[in-house]
């Protein structure tokens, strides 16, 4: 049996003067990028360069929305309407098509970002606006969301190919649903733990939950981030343990 | 011989819970629709709302990006950098589509607003970074500026189809420059001759400057105005007489 | 026994190129006038025309601080955490101050605006957040809040003088609470009633809540609005109606 | 005889997620703090902390108001209305002067920031404007201008104090303006020839011009950066120099 995973990063998240993560290095390691819009993060100078370097590295390229919130990066609620949602949608992956249709390419996927990913993880009117935009403007794009939430699941049921997102570096509850960050045990800092459990997750389609039961859950992205040294470093190691047991590291949908 | 023009308006400029001219009403008079993008005016909402209305009208769709400044509303000229001025035009155009998309649409034409408009009318750098972000995103595009001036140039040189717009309202210094609106004569008050000197322009292409020498111009397409009633009335005049003399009025193109 | 009450109303809520509201003709009505401060609505043209104007027409001057939400024009919930709140709350009175202060006068009041004014009449740490901030910048100011709300509450205590606000076009729920806008019952559309209602709550502190029971509360204030011709044709009516049952309109705290 | 002088900076420039500068370090170098006002550069929270650490670090207290262009960081010249500074200036002196409140200090200065700094110094109508609001809004405001330029000169006329500001690693033209920095004899790199002119442009009131001739201009104050460590280490080695050379460094109006 052969096995293949991709891996995401969410980049292009600088503004004007202010610069944020590591995206050149980060590029190197990843195979597919998250590209921020304009909302949370991100401008028109930031997609363009963004967009040059992923296709550059070969990286699937990716819309990645988020909430109309620039002072607080999108990572705080907001009571949208699923209307809004569907336009917002559609105006930031439309942005980013355009930094694509220079290079003549097509983007492969759209994730959400912050606060609107773990709206749409959730509510399900949120889920299918997100999903009902996406399709509608482009049916192949593959829409990327938490393994077993609203988001995949209104995915699945428009007709969009999904790809169910896993986090190395968060604990699980029984029902599937990441740990809150606010709780003490929400994240893994062991990075061998950590690469253990992707493997598993990748090649037996279970996580342990934080009370030792087993949660089924596809794997098909796993979400790592680059912003520090110590980030980076950990992504490297995933690649090779990843690699060393005999899973592929491949862009979604490829 | 057979004559034809085009006339568009700017549109889609309310923004949130702001509302600005009167959108439906302009577009049963109009061939083609300036749609704000989202960076002097509009929203995704109101986009996504003018771009059905204009589709249900089947008027022409266009872009009609702008500088970055909502509480200007574009209106102000700007240092901006032509790499700048690409990008943001990639942006507009790019995000305004999205919601073309939506309907298996593409955009016929791009006119700049306001600041970006003159800038572009003058300076031969922002009218090349437009012409040529215009052309790269989709060669098939429409590029409307001034007639006789940098941006049609530009966006000839580049290999796009270019609109020469004319304005009614509006005097010509003998260099075919619009006299500036601080001058007392810049206006044309008079309904009857602003028509009058339309005719002249679409029939012979030329049109009496303030000195009373004649301007040599190519009028493609005509800017009209919808915002107050009375403006709302001379547009309905204009085309009257303008298919009274044997002028029809076809979109950009068609 | 006398009776006053105090008439307030939002204004200033212009922004750039677009207009809403009549707030000349409103000031002549009112007797607080709540002045937006660029976050939800308004900007620093707009603030200073309306302090202005409404230092000319005598009418107490009240900053009302929004969200960071211009698109949503602050009627959105968002995610804010009280340390934000109590910041943009200074930030907001304070750039208002400024032009007070061209007067040589201090603002006299504090009311938020529509999401915030919500959120902080239910969650108390929302309540707290902007109650410390009104009083640490400077404690003469009088806090607006509903009537038996969070924000009354966390005001008094924090030493602030309050004003307690009523609604006349509204229902109560038996809790003293506004029925919701979703529900079929919760405006009360005949002048009318509104305006008996309006003295009853003046006179006797009391309001009939929407299960027939009566709910006690304390009326220093009536929010109206001015937007539409029939909306300030009620706020004439209401004036003298007040005044022919020998209720005096005072701005708070005069 | 005694001679004295102040040492500004920027700061409070960043913004939401993106951190920009070290300012705990710059602001035990300086004596005078130009704060960000949330309009080309920092927000609510940024403006709280940065007045917090300067008050702690008893560093002059001082607005620096900018252009609204968050996505150019103010550097952008823009074609703004005399009115339009005159009532941006009061808006965001205000604000910050909000936080100052806090600590029952008044702000020491302004001075305004990049473009708008530079067309200050340059046209009369927009030095008058902001010359006038920083009066009207307070006349005890130090308003901070380049030596020689329209910006002082406005601020005398009107009755405030001024303070002529000179820069250390920059060339000056024989008419006392700055060389731009296009010119490729712009800067000053060596960090000992930039103290010596320093020195002597306090001292003497004079600094060399690049064609050789000597230029008079007062120096009330310093200009340094600290945002990257070898800018800030030229500014331990300047007043270390300064000190030796029996100049006192203090804040302006003290």
């Amino acid at each position: 049996m052969t096995y293949q995973v991709d891996l995401n990063s969410d980049l292009g998240e600088s503004f004007g003067a202010y610069t944020i993560g590591q995206d050149e290095l980060v590029l190197e390691q990843i195979t597919s990028a998250n590209i921020a819009c304009g909302y949370h993060a991100g401008d028109h100078n930031v997609m363009r360069r963004t967009i040059n370097l992923a296709v550059e590295k070969q990286v699937g390229l990716g819309a990645h929305p988020g909430l109309p919130d620039l002072i607080g990066f999108g990572r705080r609620q907001m009571n949208v309407d699923p209307d809004d949602v569907y336009n917002f949608i559609i105006y930031q992956i439309g942005a980013l098509q355009g930094f694509a249709e220079l290079h003549r390419l097509m983007l492969n996927h759209v994730k959400p970002h912050g606060a609107l990913f773990n709206m749409a993880t959730k509510d399900p009117a949120i889920a299918q606006a997100i999903a009902e935009a996406v399709y509608q403007l482009n049916p192949h794009l593959i829409l990327f969301g938490l393994a077993n939430g609203e988001l995949v699941k209104a995915g699945e049921k428009v007709g969009l190919t999904v790809a169910n997102e896993v986090f190395a570096d968060r604990t699980y509850q029984p029902d599937g649903s990441l740990t809150p960050r606010t709780s003490p045990n929400a994240m893994i800092h062991d990075a061998d733990e950590a690469t253990r459990r992707v493997i598993r997750m990748v090649k037996e389609g279970k996580v342990a939950a934080v009370d030792g039961s087993d949660v089924d859950l596809t794997a098909d992205t796993i979400c790592v981030h680059g912003d520090e040294p110590s980030a980076l470093q950990f992504v490297k190691q995933l690649r090779h343990a990843l690699t060393e047991n005999g899973i592929t590291l491949k862009r979604v949908g490829s």
